[in-house]
């Protein structure tokens, strides 16, 4: 069977950083018959995807853009930007043009770019996939294959159906979560183990202070694997845990809930109620390998 | 240069299991010529033992050991179980016979198992070197390879030194810190990272319940490799959170503390420390990997 790509004709990139870009790329490869065009404030990127034939052309001004031709709209640049691009695209766009994201947050920047394209449609994605790499100039053909796309509304329409069929022949697994559920979701899997890779690593810090020693010399028993993702990019970080601040906040307390409790059991020498909770955590641990 | 093993001709190790186990192979391999006993209330270990040649014979009961031919006795078992072994064993040793161990805990247990076998010298030693298994079955010989094993001693004594000789004749890298100083460190760097790990998981448990949807299904942003530690034996974690309490409690303090001050830079919204908090640990955390 054909592929539709959710009947898209021209599609238009905003941003041609590493998911950008390595959407081009798989629009390409999975065989996109439509045109890509893309947007980025850099010129140098845009030069690099017009020369691996990633895009037809690519813009540093929206005024540029040949929007006639434009059915879709993907933003990809941080989330932090997407409020003030929506507002000057709005000015550009076709009264059926549909735009959606590829951001990690999801709640009220969803309502708000709703309110914002009405009444042409907003629809939120959040595609799972990503490397430490930033750029176009590292984008991936298939970062986005059998991975997760969630695509995060309340109800079914054609349009969100067809950005559904977009991404399903990109290659990506499509689920469909409410934007609040989204961001609990991803504030308790990925945003609070980092806050506390972060607050773990900062702890050591001040303990060495304390102790007059380097502890950073003695890395072992799981450490170096507990500690990796305190490495990434503090600037992506800082915006992730204010753009979803309300959500991070909950998980960081009920986090603080869970480590006070076993703090009491080991304080109470309470060993019974120790090896159930050790126990708990270890099986439901043990579940993830299957 | 011959290897002189610390001069011990003649070597009891009490509790065949994983360390135990691997510390008899690997004097059989490192070309150990004295002999070696085995001591475990498990008569299937003893066998395995003997029958492998790790051990030159083995015994269920402290009374049958042939006590004139040990020189160094090396506790084996779980630490909780070294006061009672030690009352039991300082019953039958000779005068100059040197007693250790592989315990991960020094501070308390150092002291007391001084004063127990006093005037007979007893040298705590932490190899740090493990496998997941269990048991004289799973035995490696390279296990303490170029591997760190501490002496925790406050000053070095004609024993001490024949006990780091042990060690580095078997191939470790011997390091010596003061006993209390060890537990500091290892409540820092390996015992606070498992207990942050188990409240973690537990913390999504409760979170799971909360939202009504099983959160473990949504493992990404490196939370595996987080909570991979979440996995250890309950038991032992048990025991080594208790029996380092004092440390273990005074890490998890300066672990909140570090967490708290995140939380209240999310809270206010306050961009510039944020990226300076996480910029610090990023740094810190990436100097491990030279």
């Amino acid at each position: 069977m054909e592929k539709s790509f959710g009947d898209f004709k021209g599609i238009l990139i905003v941003g041609l950083g590493l998911i950008g870009g390595s959407l081009a790329k798989a629009l390409k490869k999975e065989g996109f018959k439509g045109k890509v065009y893309g947007y980025d404030l850099s010129k140098d990127r845009i030069k690099i995807a017009e020369k691996q034939g990633l895009i037809e052309k690519g813009f540093t001004d929206f005024k540029e853009v040949p929007w006639d031709k434009i059915d879709l709209v993907v933003l990809a640049t941080p989330v932090k930007t997407f409020e003030k691009i929506a507002k000057e695209i709005k000015k550009h766009i076709n009264p059926k043009t549909v735009i959606t994201d590829v951001g990690s947050v999801k709640g009220d920047i969803v309502k708000t770019l709703k309110e914002i394209f009405y009444p042409n449609e907003f629809v939120g994605a959040h595609p799972i996939a990503g490397t430490e790499k930033e750029g176009v100039e590292n984008a991936v053909e298939d970062l986005f294959k059998n991975k997760k796309v969630i695509i995060t509304i309340n109800e079914e329409t054609e349009n969100t159906q067809k950005v559904e069929e977009f991404w399903k022949d990109i290659g990506s697994k499509v689920e469909i979560i409410d934007p609040y559920l989204h961001d609990f979701i991803f504030a308790s899997v990925s945003h609070l183990p980092h806050a506390v890779a972060f607050a773990l690593v900062d702890s050591l810090i001040n303990l060495s202070k304390e102790a007059g020693i380097d502890l950073f010399l003695y890395p072992g028993g799981g450490f170096k694997d507990f500690t990796r993702i305190a490495a990434s990019s503090p600037t992506v970080w800082k915006d992730i845990f204010l753009e979803n601040k309300s959500a991070v906040l909950h998980s960081i307390d009920e986090f603080s809930k869970s480590l006070e409790k076993l703090k009491k059991l080991i304080e109470e020498e309470n060993e019974e109620e120790l090896i159930k909770l050790l126990s708990e955590s270890r099986e439901k641990r043990l579940s993830l390998e299957e």
